[in-house]
């Protein structure tokens, strides 16, 4: 019997362990750097990135040990992601998951520094990888690199910048969040399936990729609904109260019903491509599950 | 009759098109990014790291189509370590070349997201190249990635950083340097050995890298040099005043007459490491001679 929770806290340990030795060979040198990138990348977080990476591979036949490296790769991008959006001329925020962020436990410049490092690392770790064709390998950084920059990830972080204290439809606000957290989300399924054997079968990188996106999409609606749930229960908060802020979200345009409805549409969408899909997609069902029930 | 100058600029004219091309399928949608990154990329520099790059390739016989996307790559890594610099939590520069940095032209969290995504621009860039193998594009993300990153660049600018204000021995200096400028400016001629076809010959590869890492190190030596003969000439500053700065320098260390010693003594290791090439070393000569002799 699959057990999902026990599934992603088995992973969790092994891409901890194994983010942590890429520090091995690493010397401090007398600068903070190097502990400011551990700090970012092992303190905490669900690394629902490197279990796409691993269950999509594992379950097209791929060993652990060739998912390793693309995992962590795409895991250190987030991290980088989430040092620098958390920077004073980003979102300015002083606490994630309950600790200092990097920029308050070291200072403003090591966090920039270590998330650009974070990102060179990431793009260190895939070339590292012995158990992938050099083909293979060249398929993650051009799906890294691309879910990262400009075409993705970069770009709704931008964009979400500019929407704020501004009405957006609900068009650009799928677009913002398709590139802002879909992108990398997506790539985490996509490089689990290069690191596969099948990593040639374009029909089935198709299937997934929507999957993907369905289910990229339901973590931010399911995020937007939380904002409001969560903030209810916690702290009497109402929820015309969040509907009233500058930031545009699910809820604002669709009600939060609309927005759960939503939720429950892109989670369906997301089963139905899986349906499709002919290897035992148990772990990527259990997650799209995870994703729409989860309370925080 | 070799021409440096002209071979310079006719590299710039190059390299400056075929980056621009890169910017021809990015969409804005009505974000900033794509222009702040043409601004950081597009806007002047000597493009000495893509001269290095075709220097290098054409002598050991690559085409000039093979070079394009290295040199494109290195130059994007390096935009993006400007952009980061002068931050107000870095450098606090708001000039660069006689014009306002990316976070006065545009805005802060901008130039933060216009330097991430040309990092992953430039790893997009190496992938794409259609001349190359994929062993070569390989080994050209391992090349980058790590000079770029805690073992490199990201490195020595978190050292420069700490060693403000503070008294470093000749040893911590060098290694400053080696990491903040060298890694990239190494990087940047393994890069155009790695685009040819002698890519695997180590030796080769060893009597490069030596004559870079003496390049690279040259380099800085002249600019602590021409911040005090340039001042001097300009605004009539002293040396002593120079000297008594926090910042640790050549000059400082050494005495202005020992800082061109030393300038001399890299260039002659330069050379020497050069002719022990069987190639036409004109090119690489002549940047020696450029950086140890350059006014500005």
């Amino acid at each position: 019997m699959y057990d999902f929770q026990q599934n992603l806290s088995q992973i969790q340990q092994r891409i901890n362990a194994f983010m942590e030795t890429q520090f091995d060979d690493i010397h401090a040198s007398g600068s903070p750097l190097a502990e400011a990138m551990k700090y970012g990348l092992l303190l905490g977080g669900k690394r629902i990135r490197p279990f796409l990476v691993y269950a999509t591979g594992s379950m097209l036949g791929a060993d652990l040990n060739a998912l390793d490296h693309a995992a962590a790769a795409i895991e250190s991008v987030h991290a980088y992601s989430l040092i620098h959006d958390d920077l004073p001329a980003m979102d300015n925020d002083e606490l994630r998951r309950g600790k200092p962020t990097c920029h308050i436990a070291f200072d403003h410049a090591t966090a920039i520094l270590a998330g650009d490092a974070l990102q060179a690392f990431a793009f260190e770790i895939i070339e590292k990888s012995t158990a992938l064709s050099a083909q293979q390998k060249l398929n993650l950084v051009r799906e890294l690199s691309r879910a990262a920059g400009v075409r993705g990830m970069c770009l709704g972080q931008s964009l979400d910048l500019i929407s704020e204290h501004k009405q957006v439809t609900l068009a650009e606000l799928e677009f913002i969040h398709r590139n802002k957290t879909g992108a990398l989300l997506t790539a985490a399924l996509m490089m689990g399936f290069i690191c596969s054997p099948h990593y040639e079968n374009h029909e089935l990188a198709r299937r997934l990729k929507r999957y993907a996106e369905a289910i990229g999409l339901a973590f931010q609606v399911q995020d937007d609904i939380l904002d409001i749930e969560g903030n209810q229960a916690e702290i009497g908060k109402t929820v015309g109260a969040d509907l009233n802020l500058d930031k545009s979200t699910y809820p604002k345009l669709l009600g939060l019903d609309g927005a759960k409805q939503k939720a429950q549409e892109l989670y369906q969408s997301a089963v139905k491509n899986l349906d499709e899909i002919s290897f035992d997609t148990t772990a990527l069902r259990a997650l799209a599950e995870f994703i729409v029930h989860r309370k925080n």
